[in-house]
């Protein structure tokens, strides 16, 4: 049974409207919709859940709020705890890239640079927050994350005035977890609704109301939704290649799972180098400049891994945009 | 009397409609708009007035398009008459940058590079024009044009639900003077009507009626509009600085004039440092990549040099994007 549903997300698009950003939708063929989620505060989507997670907890600690991540997480709770004048602590690892960790400090986030990979890092933050008693913001697998990340597919189905299908990146699967629940009742004006698209009982039966249906893309080199698809639980996968940097958690988080096992959603997986292609394409064509694991959702599209039927109106997510920007072309 | 007017620019928008994108706005304070116009095809508004100057002329002669300019006019045209099957030949200056003449090279452009300087590319463009019997698109002194270019007020009148003040950058004039009379009619719901916003009897009459203030903004070592309005006619002015690359036509054009020269529009000037200062913020807050003429309104609400008052709503036109994006930080 999930402890997040359609309802948590419109709470949080009360609680955090006047702090995100409502992002543009812009529509560059017939039906065909870009989600501008990149040009949110922060550059990405994060900030949603990092304000939903520290409003809804009421009074914060003096211990301020704490997160670990290397990259746009981190960036988006220093963000919102700048914004809100609470005290912010970062752990990151130590791979992470410069631009991040400049974005960081330039926000007056208290760095801390620990472990070789992300988990060390994501270790430590727990260990330091069971001292100060800081408020954690996880990166997916909370339910104020998730229902704040979901607000962008409420503004998806306003903005568009409704679409059969919304493509977005997974990593940790808070995101697509969110704009599932997000986009719950909010289908085409018009559109037929598939047959698989019924209420199934038991865990994901919160999940599973109508909707647009969900393509849930990743990389192939860091595919945590379709492993736990097929082993039927959440499962560790080896992660690498260019999303690493932003989809690179190594699991699926647990309530992203039972959301994203539901009926509405669909999992693809996308090749590395047609991520960079869709990037080269976003800026090139249309003058987005988006990070890798911003362009994978595009990338789902451009390369035909999935391909929306005659009329299909489609919702693409493209949500990161922390890149050096001289790379735009690579 | 001028020889352009609003109609016009409502019959322009079915014209192009379809082939010109409509660009999102986005909200980035309460009431305080970007109209995005440099995710525009081609990477500026200038695609609009070629649509609609070649979807005006009826049977194109055989020899095609013709055009002169080593910037985002070139790619406009050379985009559009790809778009419709024409042939284009664009005439630049020997001072050309790589990336803009690269891109005309990858829409197909017949291109001719000649000239120390603009107006001698023109020149030579012109008498080619009277060999071949080409269609001439103007870069800005054409009714065609000008009501294209225009189309992006409609837009903003629509997508803002009306504001009180738009921000745009001048080069030879006509993107402004479109915007001008697109927005004709168009303003803020509920908003007062500046006493000085009243029909004048002559040249302007036909843009002097009422619609939101227009705020043309010049460099301050490119102001052709700033010398015309003082002498009282088009006067060329020393063209130099950071947004020569773009807006450095060195007289404004004469249909331009009589709409700017009107009650509605109010000149301002910027410093090249604003600008550069402007198109960093965007990509640093904004995650936008302008090139310097496309963030050269941002900078004067930016630097000061224009300051909404308390409740006014203004859109700022961000118009341009071909940059090397390596350079946006600089
Ligand atoms: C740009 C971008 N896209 C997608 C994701 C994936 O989000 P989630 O981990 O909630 O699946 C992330 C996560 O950091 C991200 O930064
Ligand atoms: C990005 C950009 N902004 C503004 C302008 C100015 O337009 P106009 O010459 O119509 O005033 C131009 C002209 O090329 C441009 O390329």
């Amino acid at each position: 049974m999930t402890t997040v549903a359609h309802e948590d997300v419109r709470a949080a698009a009360g609680r955090i409207g006047g702090l995100a950003l409502r992002t543009p939708v812009f529509e560059i063929s017939p039906g065909f919709f870009l989600k501008l989620e990149l040009l949110q505060h922060s550059g990405s989507f994060k900030v949603r859940g990092a304000f939903n997670r520290i409003l809804s907890a009421g009074e914060l600690p003096d211990g301020g709020v704490i997160a670990a991540s290397g990259g746009n997480h981190g960036l988006a709770v220093a963000y919102a705890a700048r914004e809100l004048g609470v005290r912010a602590e970062i752990f990151v690892p130590e791979v992470t890239s410069p631009v991040k960790l400049a974005g960081l400090q330039a926000l007056g986030a208290h760095i801390t640079q620990t472990g070789a990979i992300y988990s060390e890092a994501a270790e430590a933050a727990a260990k330091r927050a069971a001292e100060t008693g800081a408020l954690t913001v996880h990166a997916y697998d909370q339910p104020e994350v998730i229902a704040g990340q979901g607000t962008t597919g409420l503004e998806i189905a306003e903005q568009t005035g409704g679409v059969d299908t919304v493509v977005v990146a997974v990593g940790g699967g808070g995101f697509a977890a969110g704009i599932t629940l997000g986009t719950e009742g909010a289908a085409s004006p018009g559109a037929v609704v598939s047959p698989g698209a019924v209420a199934s009982p038991g865990a994901a039966a919160e999940a599973s109301g109508e909707g647009p249906r969900i393509v849930a893309v990743e990389p192939e080199r860091i595919p945590t939704l379709r492993a736990a698809l097929e082993a039927g639980r959440p499962v560790p996968v080896e992660v690498s290649g260019v999303g690493a940097d932003a989809l690179g958690a190594s699991k699926i988080g647990g309530l992203a799972f039972e959301i994203l096992s539901g009926p509405r959603v669909e999992s693809v997986l996308v090749a590395d180098d047609a991520i960079m292609a869709a990037r080269r394409t976003l800026w090139q064509r249309h003058h987005i400049a988006a990070e890798a694991a911003g362009a994978a959702a595009y990338a789902a599209v451009l390369s035909g891994v999935y391909t929306p039927g005659p009329g299909e109106r489609v919702a693409v997510v493209v949500c990161g945009s922390n890149t050096d920007p001289a790379t735009l072309t690579t």
